[in-house]
């Protein structure tokens, strides 16, 4: 590992690598340190590579998630202290969800501005605790700091049964590609509320009320597919799954790269969930909504590989949507309407990057 | 809770009311939403306002701490980026220590200004993992993010038979009040680092190098009293405990009032540990020493409360030194060099209030 020198700096910077990088290399230098502990076993390691961690006990794992939230690049200014508590537990319990694990308990650590308006303070904790209650866990303690900025810190532990849990590797070719919801709408509201005051005013003009008010509330009001989680982890029949926080491109590109043996994933683009709300935005903002799909983050819908039979049986209950295949090619491709492959880029959004 | 209302704003901010009753609200939110899991029991609560959660795990508690470290509050300039990755590690573990528990594993998020260097990035990865390995327990996950400042925020999970942990409630009158350690050294390190320069140089003009030595390392290396927990909690023979953070009398104050019966704290001043060191630099600054020892955190050394007769039998072992007794009077008192009794304040640090 020794990465380029920034053009601006004599050293290089962690920008010049990226996030995926600087995990492999944290991942690269703890797994050296293997803990002597009953808590962990071979599983250990794999979920380090996964965005939780698993311990032992007895008959199940103990999972632990961990998320911090910034001001600064998590919450667009429209969104509520209310629904920034809801946002820090909602992040955790999706990585919960995404293994098959339930939720036990959250902890909170703040970083709190000294201006902080306590009408905010209290309106960030109800939030947190609101989101604990519908995903029925408790708020287990926290940790409160001056900051610079708002800082939101969440700590998520859940149970699953050792036999159920699932992780990202683990497809095999044959299995569908399904996720458990349309793709896009948070990208779409972000795109739209991201967008400078001026050039806002203008697309309300463009834009139905009713688009402004879906693509805003999947954009500020994120929800964990938990209950789908757990009942595919009581079925057990779930190959391989991940939640689509960096775009479903990324996450497909962390399945194959989590597989210990070759595996590609092809899909197919008539199969993509596209909302009419995301063709809306995307024709008014004259992007392509398919790169909404693929290429932004912040859907929180589960991607997940599973048998053909399984699939066929749990999608009608579970909405469950095919987007494509796994196959043994290596690679990520993608059908067009038009029916040619052509090859799938990921780029996902990545902290450090530009 | 209807704080008084800021001088400077219309509406009360949270630095009206401080950290600790920023706390208390909400605890006092969170209690109102009891969750209904076998993980939680009678005890759930207690944890609350002790600096840790525990969960029910069989015939032990699996202890969850949470600290956040900010560039901008937690490191002197002069703290090395592997001590910085050390200190996150270290303030968890010295909560599990004070609860007589034993680590299992340790959760990270980092916020990294995008051009922290890349070595910089590897040392605070480094001196985690040394921590990690120094108390015996791995390095389970984590998060990167893009922040404004250095941000570690560390989520450390631990084990102890309910039959032996150790709270902040639980002393009884007549118990022996003890600490682990020397108090008052970290805070003098910290008094002579966060001196400006100019007046640094004339200090160390004025102090041994040697003394400089030693109240620079308490401040910038500091060190879990693990062993010291672990041995008094398997002895099951402490009646309550915390760690020094934020100052003697403020920690025998969350002591006093986290007893559901009335009791009183006195101590000598006589018996407070002071090494000559403190008492260098204190003179040094024309500060009181005691002062150091009260009023000042970051000590890391456990404070206990113990029946007289197992104190007699650990003290040569652990190192443990008498600095008070609990009373029935519901007062923390201290009585002077010449016998006279005076009330002792609390002032401790605490955020948001200067």
């Amino acid at each position: 590992m020794s990465p380029k020198k920034s053009k601006h700096h004599d050293k290089p910077i962690i920008s010049d690598i990226g996030e995926k990088k600087l995990i492999k290399r944290l991942l690269a230098r703890s797994r050296a340190l293997q803990p002597n502990s009953p808590f962990f076993d071979e599983f250990y390691f794999k979920s380090l590579s996964d965005d939780a961690a698993l311990l032992n006990m007895d008959d199940k794992y103990l999972v632990v998630t961990s998320d911090l939230l910034l001001e600064s690049s998590h919450f667009p200014t429209e969104m509520s202290a209310f629904n920034k508590g809801m946002k820090a537990v909602t992040v955790n319990v999706s990585d919960l969800a995404a293994m098959g694990a339930e939720p036990v308990g959250f902890v909170l650590s703040l970083g709190l501005p000294h201006d902080l308006p306590l009408e905010e303070f209290d309106e960030i904790i109800c939030g947190v605790l609101e989101a604990c209650q519908t995903y029925k866990m408790g708020l287990m303690g926290g940790d409160t700091n001056q900051a610079g900025e708002l800082i939101l810190s969440g700590t998520c532990l859940g149970v699953v049964d050792k036999k159920k849990v699932f992780m990202k590797e683990g497809a095999n070719p044959g299995d569908v590609v399904a996720v458990t919801g349309p793709l896009g709408v948070a990208a779409a509201g972000f795109e739209f509320l991201l967008s400078p005051t001026s050039v806002k005013e203008n697309l309300k003009e463009r834009i139905k009320p009713s688009t402004i008010e879906t693509i805003q509330k999947y954009a500020l009001e994120p929800h964990a597919r938990l209950n789908e989680g757990l009942i595919l982890g009581r079925k057990g029949v779930v190959t391989s799954a991940t939640d689509i926080t960096d775009g479903l491109a990324s996450e497909l590109d962390e399945l194959m790269q989590s597989s210990p043996h070759k595996v590609g994933i092809t899909l197919f683009e008539t199969m993509i969930p596209l909302i009419p709300e995301v063709e809306e935005i995307a024709s008014v903002l004259n992007k392509n909504p398919l790169d909404f799909a693929l290429n932004y983050g912040e859907d929180f819908e589960l991607l997940l590989t599973i048998g053909e039979d399984a699939f066929d049986k749990l999608k009608d209950d579970l909405g469950l949507i095919q987007v494509g295949i796994v196959t043994d090619s290596g690679k990520m491709e993608i059908v067009d309407k038009e029916g040619k492959t052509n090859t799938l880029e990921k780029v996902g959004y990545e902290h450090f990057k530009q």
